[in-house]
């Protein structure tokens, strides 16, 4: 049976250092001493992180032996933008307003059509 | 130190039959039993789904003693959301593109209403 990804995407994001580090690599790619830096924890620990967020999907890792630096994969987070995708309604009004907002000018815009 | 709720929100979600259930409780709520027909697992299996998801703030319980029916609970969800929304710019062009296209919108408003 074929694991469904989003299990290893979730799970690599209930670890308050495995989401930091994930916002630190938003301002671009980044190196693991770089990474470690400033959380209070061994090159080592940041490494294990390193390979669930790895393995998730979360973040790819260069091939340069020494420093392989580490960024952002977003594809993994999207899946997880899309999950939510059925939820939203649950919350968003906002989303419905400009929904039907754009609904109504694509009717005028019909109308405008119809009239030349 | 209080941990961030974001930890057990993630760590609910890792499971893909609690996200079946969320799922299953999108169409409204409902009891243990009927939450766990679908499944191949046992009544106490589900229930320490269920306790998960609640711990999770994901689903709220009933007070009723008997079947105490489910609901899903959107704050948790949303709070991932909302997490989600300094990633999102990495993929979503169509948002930029939305934002754009409002933008341009208000601007000619603006320029309407200065004429007047």
């Amino acid at each position: 049976m074929r694991l469904d990804p989003l299990n290893s995407t979730f799970g690599a994001l209930a670890d308050p250092t495995r989401r930091a580090i994930l916002a630190r690599l938003l301002a671009g790619e980044a190196s693991v001493k770089e990474l470690a830096k400033p959380f209070d924890i061994s090159l080592q620990a940041i490494s294990k992180h390193l390979k669930v967020l790895e393995r998730a999907g979360l973040i790819i890792r260069g091939r340069e032996a020494q420093s392989r630096p580490c960024r952002i994969r977003p594809t993994a987070l999207k899946d997880i933008d899309e999950w939510l995708m059925r939820y939203r309604r649950l919350w968003d009004e906002r989303f419905d307003r400009l929904e039907m907002y754009l609904q109504g000018l694509q009717t005028r815009e019909k109308r405008h059509g119809s009239k030349k």
